[in-house]
């Protein structure tokens, strides 16, 4: 999101040329991933770069697999010529997460389709971190292993976790929903993965969901938005001005402990009203339902207990209606001060709002629009996310694959690719 | 604030040249006022310029009055040269402000001097548009004059409003607390002023001391800073990754209408509980004194009033203490709420909050680290503004001045003006 967009053009020394070549591959395969299928005409007049040079860097990009002929365009004037679309199905990109009630880890290829999906329901914040990363580990090798079955490569991995974290070095500082304090989460996965080659980056889970939700909308909104993600806690992922916010310590979007009701419940964080405990998950089943009802129950899969709570809502059930409208409330009154400080184009709900939050969007409507200083509330679109629980394995993911869209000559040619299997087969 | 700041080298046309000329000259005069005075030959190795381009640069900003000579630095080797340093006397922005106590204008020169200051107390809610700005045109008339007096040249007026605010119209769509609502602000300061040469910007008065504040802070605090502007409302600016938070419409900054006290008062933009309500200027002064108590008295200077109730803090009155105290907890616990979602380096206090919140100060860092969910609030520091109400007339300035550190020759040459004046008196 934050690459240079400009061709490098003018005289260079030979090294200066292969930084000049490398970064105009990425330009245009960054271009073609957020426009979509171009000719290689209209590649040149959008980058600036002349024909020549991007019908050459075009075949070393299609000699690296990350891009192919699509269908043909008949222009108004000249020869019909084929589009250029991504294939990149050699080039894997794993996303993992630790949440508070599973582990999951999914490989996307450089077109965005998924090669492999793993999740186990888990209650982790009764486990140590080593058993939950234990059984992470234990999913990050199935995928990989798929990726390899498929003869492709793993480029990295991101995985996400739900509070403070110091990316530098990879730590969780403060998990307050997992329990985990100071917990060096990326060493712990990497000597569990013996050390493999490619980069394993740790970051907040809503943030990685915020960068798939953003990538997932239309371009022209794609600047200013701000995803919700509802679980145990209450997640932020705040994008503006077309850059993710992180703040100074990469702590920013802490959402859910702001105080929404200073004579409200204790949250699990110590404090007192903070806002996931009034719009989170807790908050919404202990409204629902009784302690000793199945929907409240953390061994049954949540989404299983979250279909049960929109069958009932279905049918009408009136406390099912009423915890899922009080809910909502607070859901909108939060957003409302959120969308003051922010003003995004567009606030995705996701989590388990993406799931149940059909009947909590015409409450947050109401509530955004009556207390937002904005009118219309800043004409901020509010949308339930259609990525769900994968968003932020889906943003690992892309994390990871976004080093071949900042240096695509990482990847292999295919003819270099064959001879050096063949070299490495004969000094086995 | 967002500048390029890559020198741009390499072949190119004419036209090109003269492109490549005034980026380069804009470059070397915002690395003089970012990083102070610096020697030619430490210009160069910072910017990435060679020593040749460099010298004929800092001639022609000399030449334009942009720069001069500084002190005599000596290096470890070769001959001492003498540093450059910002001179601009001639080059002056003007920063205007209408607020609900009074309307000022100012106008710094390149270096940051101040060249005029005009303020006067005004009860605006009470009056309409009209009168208000027809009251700042002549103070704008009265600084212009000035700076004409002084043989120096106005190159861009920025007027701060307090809420909504539509720069690309210049229009306040929505200002609760002067009571305006889709006033062309622009266009009326425009034709009061008789339709003047240079730009004439509007924008959210907080984001223009936000920009200021940010500005006087050690360069490397700059980049995330929460500034609070603390009158009859309480405004913010984010200044986050480097760049002034603006969202979708512009509208982000409304802090003032975050609901901290669902429990509490009626807010003059007719919600209940916002910040404002307890952290504004009307709940201190309302809590400390009684309502006929000339510190309540609206036609009395507001410094004044602000001196008074620190004189009675130093004489140890127990209601203004207790005032003091009280509304700085509900200052302290908003601001945890937005240190939670922005992870700002930095959080200023400016306008009243600069004047009295000495008396403050403690409980806010208390509530600030109760509220924070990162350990001691993020490491975030709590300052009081030394600009205090001047910050959005002075970001009002600075953005004036703005123009010209993007484009220095929009300054003509000292001796090519000195002809086009003869050149205009022959025609007249």
């Amino acid at each position: 999101m934050q690459h240079q967009s400009q061709p490098l053009t003018g005289n260079a020394s030979a090294a200066d040329q292969m930084v000049l070549r490398r970064h105009n591959l990425g330009l245009v395969l960054r271009h073609i991933r957020d426009l979509g299928p171009h000719s290689r005409a209209k590649i040149a007049t959008s980058t600036g770069l002349n024909k020549a040079t991007v019908s050459s860097l075009v075949s070393e990009l299609s000699e690296r697999g990350l891009v192919r002929d699509g269908s043909l365009e008949r222009g108004n004037v000249g020869r019909p010529g084929h589009t250029i679309e991504l294939d990149g199905a050699t080039v894997c990109g794993i996303g993992a997460e630790v949440n508070v009630n599973h582990v999951e880890v999914l490989a996307l290829d450089l077109r965005g389709t998924v090669v492999a999906e793993k999740r186990s329901s888990l209650d982790t914040a009764r486990l140590d971190p080593d058993e939950v990363l234990d059984r992470l580990a234990q999913l990050i090798h199935e995928a990989t292993d798929e990726v390899l079955a498929r003869d492709a490569r793993t480029v990295g991995l991101t995985l996400g976790v739900a509070g403070l974290v110091d990316r530098g070095a990879g730590v969780l500082a403060v998990g307050p929903n997992l329990g985990w304090h100071d917990v060096p989460v990326a060493d712990l996965v990497h000597q569990r993965l013996d050390r493999p080659a490619y980069p394993l980056l740790v970051d907040n889970e809503a943030n990685l969901a915020a960068m798939a939700e953003a990538a997932a909308l239309p371009e022209g909104d794609r600047a200013d938005v701000l995803v919700l993600v509802g679980e145990a806690g209450v997640g932020g992922g705040i994008i503006s001005g077309g850059r993710l916010l992180r703040g100074a310590q990469g702590f920013a979007g802490e959402i859910g402990h702001m105080r929404v009701d200073p004579q409200g419940r204790r949250c699990g964080c110590g404090r007192t009203g903070c806002w996931e405990t009034v719009a989170g998950l807790r908050a919404l089943l202990s409204a629902a339902a009784d302690p000793d009802d199945p929907i409240q129950d953390p061994a049954l899969g949540l989404e299983d207990r979250l279909a049960e709570l929109n069958r009932r809502a279905e049918l009408g059930d009136a406390r099912t209606l009423a915890a899922l409208h009080q809910v909502g409330g607070w859901v909108g009154r939060g957003a409302a001060t959120l969308v003051n400080v922010l003003n995004p184009r567009v606030l995705v709900l996701g989590g388990y709002f993406a799931v149940v939050g059909g009947w909590m969007l015409d409450g947050i409507r109401d509530e955004l629009a009556a207390g937002s200083i904005a009118p219309r509330a800043g004409d901020c679109r509010v949308e339930l996310s259609t990525l769900g629980f994968t968003a932020a394995v889906r943003g690992g993911a892309q994390v990871a694959l976004d080093s071949v869209f900042t240096d695509p000559t990482q990847v292999p040619r295919r003819s270099a690719d064959r001879s050096a299997d063949l070299m490495e087969g004969a000094t086995r």
